[in-house]
């Protein structure tokens, strides 16, 4: 993708320049960043330009600011609490099918991975889970067990690119899951059918079958888009 | 995931509203948003506060200022210029085979929805790069049409957050794609296997075979994978 020519802002530039520092491993994780003076100093910019660098970077997970030590690079992904994706989301007015298709798109492949590395740990997780979701009757509840269920997989994998998409939309999946389960559970035999699937994505993740545990992924999935669609 | 507590800081406390405004509709893409000293007022804190805010939400694509003319929400993810992931992949020091578990989870479901969708100016566009790729031996070249080539079929989804997912790791496919094509090419009759998997690509998306395009992209990342872990 061509980005586009644009005048750039003093404290874009700044940004730039600390980002440049990392990808070229100058600065790495758990670096403490020199002073918003040095920075100013070596950079040639006001201070103020860079205290508005630095907000971004915090606000973006990418650095920690310690009162009194100063600003240490982090690269914690998993604080964000600003999350593009659902805001951009509501700007176009989107539709629930829109994130079934992001999740179809990234859960599928994530079941199969998740099935080569899942953990002894991770399957009494699952297993927890899905024994709590058998058995309460509270639907909020249910709306959060389900997320966790699907977190849990994306952890599976082990990788923390996978994980950070997982961590981008939140907000995204929980709306989803909560809306989903509502309308799906319309029809009480559902809710069965629902931790029965649950429990068929578990069985392949245990069983360590990458293609059965995308298929069930799959099958969830689709079945909750067919529900959402019912009139 | 729960969200772990901590003392917010006033810009972060500012962007949260604005984040909310939008998220209840208050506030619609292309809206102008109120004034600096009028968000001051209104949330009762500094100018400061509000300047630190709206410039994070300049650098996440979210608002534009338009000189003279205020503070505008254009919901615009693709003209960032900060990567998130990119940079979290340098600093957890990430191998190329991160980026390739990313890539399956990410693109063979892509390729599937893509046949689904994809126009008569899609198809048009990847058969043209398909016939340069097979005609020019600049490799520089040739990574910027791969690159390209898969940016086209995410486009094809028509799905403004799955095209949202790869505008987050521009240089992040940038670096795997080159990276991969160097160690491939080492093997000379490996660029006519290249063109080829591309190829497979393309008529399957050209016969909207959704299966069959999820297969060719799973071959094609499967075989760069392979490549890349010879010694």
């Amino acid at each position: 993708m061509l980005k586009p020519i644009k005048n750039k802002k003093i404290y874009e530039y700044v940004i730039e320049q600390i980002q440049d520092m990392i990808m070229n491993g100058a600065i790495n994780k758990g670096d403490r960043l020199p002073s918003e003076r040095e920075l100013a100093e070596q950079l040639k910019v006001s201070r103020t330009s860079v205290r508005e660098a630095l907000r971004v970077l915090e606000v973006i997970g990418l650095i920690e600011s310690r009162q009194g030590e100063g600003n240490f690079v982090t690269g914690n992904i998993e604080n964000k609490f600003f999350e593009p994706l659902s805001v951009f989301f509501r700007l176009n007015k989107g539709k629930p099918s829109d994130i079934l298709e992001l999740r179809k798109i990234i859960e599928i492949e994530t079941a199969s991975l998740a099935a080569q590395r899942i953990t002894k740990k991770d399957i009494e997780k699952l297993e927890n889970l899905l024994n709590r979701m058998r058995e309460t009757d509270d639907e909020e509840e249910n709306s959060r067990i389900d997320k966790e269920f699907h977190y849990t997989i994306a952890k599976a994998t082990d990788n923390y690119l996978i994980i950070g998409l997982f961590n981008i939309i939140p907000s995204l999946m929980e709306a989803f899951i909560k809306d989903a389960r509502l309308k799906i559970l319309k029809r009480a035999q559902n809710r069965e059918i629902l931790v029965e699937q649950h429990g068929k994505i578990f069985n392949a993740l245990k069983d360590k079958k990458p293609k059965d545990a995308a298929k069930a992924m799959l099958e969830h999935l689709e079945f909750a888009n067919k529900m959402m669609n019912k009139k």
